[in-house]
């Protein structure tokens, strides 16, 4: 896998990590770049987050560089968490920089041992620059496309803290191809509905959402199709990040249909798919069927529950609002394997939605109960 | 422990519970009641939640009878669900009799068991009846007031599906105080405010929850504070069932200060003890002030970070949205122990809210993953 043209990328191990992998990353550009960017709608966003908004919203910027740590989230560290974020960036490049944090909240940004890692930055393949966003995630999640003579990368991280509006925890797409800013930032906001809007972990939103995407134009060209394409970069992202949430040992797809509008469709699969107690169930193998009604029922998008019909990997379970009861044999064939495909139909509308998480497991709770030791 | 005036309550052990326990209850009064109601807001409500709104919708009837079966919950059982819920009810009484049923949603209601059952009723104290009405509580939740010449006896069950909207999944108080049920449903309304309504235990709404209060009129008085003791019934036993929710090793009581309102201090609060990640920081005795206010920040209430002043137990972790850095020692000592108080200030207002919860442990993942086996 190599990078698109014009693009590097650096990382130093700064020996905060206990298996090695490096926690600061710099992605450059020969080029200045166009960046678009979507962040959390957390109100307490962390110090990266404001200042990318800030550099992003003067639209005459170009963008040189991205500077990304993690083991720290540089979120609720007050007016020196500012300070440091700055710093970073500046010490990066004189032109403008991208910042993006990962990691314990409200800790004072270890400097220090940043600033030396920067000093010591070696070449990353795009692997390695996907292992030094990591913190709880068991792989690396890297997204290739070539089209038409441009290419297209995508890292992401996730894990935790995974929930719409918006959920990536962290997320870079590069490419090559030449696209104004402005036509970039819309198909990022339109892509994100159908990718990152659609997967939940914990249902809880991180300070620190990120999600970039800066095109240089090295390629010299601009494919028509290119909207389709980072849109299929993110839904790949965004599916591995559900399926490598915390503790994680099921994928789970829900298809949410027959709704109004697709935003219902959304909606009901997004509060299914938070549950704990759908995913303890999923955790424990229980088509518990009951449960996904009780949180769509809970979600506030109107339907006759009279109505619902719902598939747990393509056994039918409820029909017309009843229960099928096909048997504890057929059920139990039912839930055998780590793949969960759920399919709820709640009326006869053309609104509809797919939405990807995983399971509550008990990993999930010891990996929580000690992040911070 | 004895019951109001004119008040029994009977109950029948079914052998569906492997404990002993009785699955059964009917409390039944000398006198018609004046009844009032507070039901799940959920959209796919349960069979006898449907059926006792509409009974109390019907303002001109009294109420002599509730019936309780816990082990299945009626929920999502079709038009069978709904015969059966009035069948259960027109063997009890030929007058009015509300229905309660807790347990697996979506499997047909054992009907010849509770039929049986209600065959084989033997009186019960109060302690007795509230256990008929426990699926995964650990202990029975029973409180007693007596007030100028008025006894007020309330039982709970709670343990899983807890959250506003309510939140209690099965709550019944019964009074000799002659109170209309106008004035009764009004004041039921404002206490489930200040204690069903501020307990989550995982955010999620049950089919099922129905609060129920019944009046007699045997004492023959109605003292001028009985508002203020139905609200203290109701807020301990609120507080039980959120120190019990499931798997519970902590007990957790956040204080919510410094808003305009105390609904927006009531939201924060709710949506801090509902986030996954402070929950499983709270099991793993972790100090991670970072996540309470990761979720604050994502409640949907505006308030200026910078202003944010938590305290864990008394130790002050963050001032000025900065953090205080006590050190790891006194961070110790404030986690220690299985009670948990923390406050949190948000600004200068007058709005403040207390809310109560418990942790998320490894126990609730193995309880809900197994729950119908």
């Amino acid at each position: 896998m190599s990078f698109p043209q014009g693009f590097t990328a650096q990382v130093a191990r700064c020996g905060l990590k206990s298996n090695g992998d490096p926690e600061l990353a710099v992605v450059r550009s020969q080029v200045p770049c166009q960046a678009a960017g979507v962040f959390t709608t957390n109100r307490v966003a962390a110090a990266p987050v404001r200042y990318c908004q800030q550099l992003l919203r003067r639209a005459s910027d170009m963008v040189s560089a991205v500077v990304i740590n993690s083991k720290n989230a540089n979120a609720v560290t007050g007016p020196q968490g500012e300070r440091d974020c700055a710093r970073l960036a500046a010490l990066v490049d004189p032109g403008d920089v991208l910042t993006m944090s990962t990691g314990v909240i409200g800790q004072p940004m270890p400097m220090a041992v940043y600033e030396k890692g920067l000093n010591e930055l070696i070449p990353a393949e795009p692997e390695l620059l996907a292992r030094a966003m990591m913190t709880t995630d068991t792989y690396p999640k890297v997204v290739v496309r070539e089209f038409q003579g441009t290419r297209w990368l995508g890292v992401a991280k996730g894990a935790g803290m995974i929930h719409p509006d918006m959920a990536t925890l962290l997320c870079l797409v590069i490419t090559d191809a030449a696209i104004p800013a402005a036509e970039l930032q819309q198909a990022l906001n339109e892509a994100n509905q159908v990718s990152f809007q659609c997967i939940t972990v914990d249902g809880d939103t991180s300070t620190n959402d990120s999600l970039l995407v800066l095109a240089n134009g090295a390629a010299a060209c601009t494919p028509v199709e290119w909207p389709s394409i980072l849109r299929q970069v993110l839904m790949d992202l965004a599916r591995m990040v559900a399926f490598d949430g915390e503790g994680a040992r099921h994928r789970v797809t829900l298809h949410v249909s027959g709704l109004s509008r697709d935003d219902e469709a959304r909606q009901v699969g997004r509060v299914v798919l938070t549950s704990p107690l759908v995913k303890t169930a999923i955790a424990g193998k229980d088509a518990n069927w009951g449960r996904i009604l009780a949180a769509a029922g809970r979600s506030g998008v109107v339907f006759e529950p009279t109505e619902a019909a719902l598939w747990w990997n393509g056994l039918k379970l409820l029909d017309g609002g009843a229960p099928t009861n096909p048997g504890s044999e057929a059920e139990a064939r039912a839930v055998e394997g780590q793949e969960v495909e759920l399919r709820l139909q709640l009326g006869q509308g053309l609104g509809k939605a797919t939405v990807w998480s995983c399971d509550l497991t008990h990993d999930y709770v010891s990996i929580n109960g000690d992040y911070r030791t």
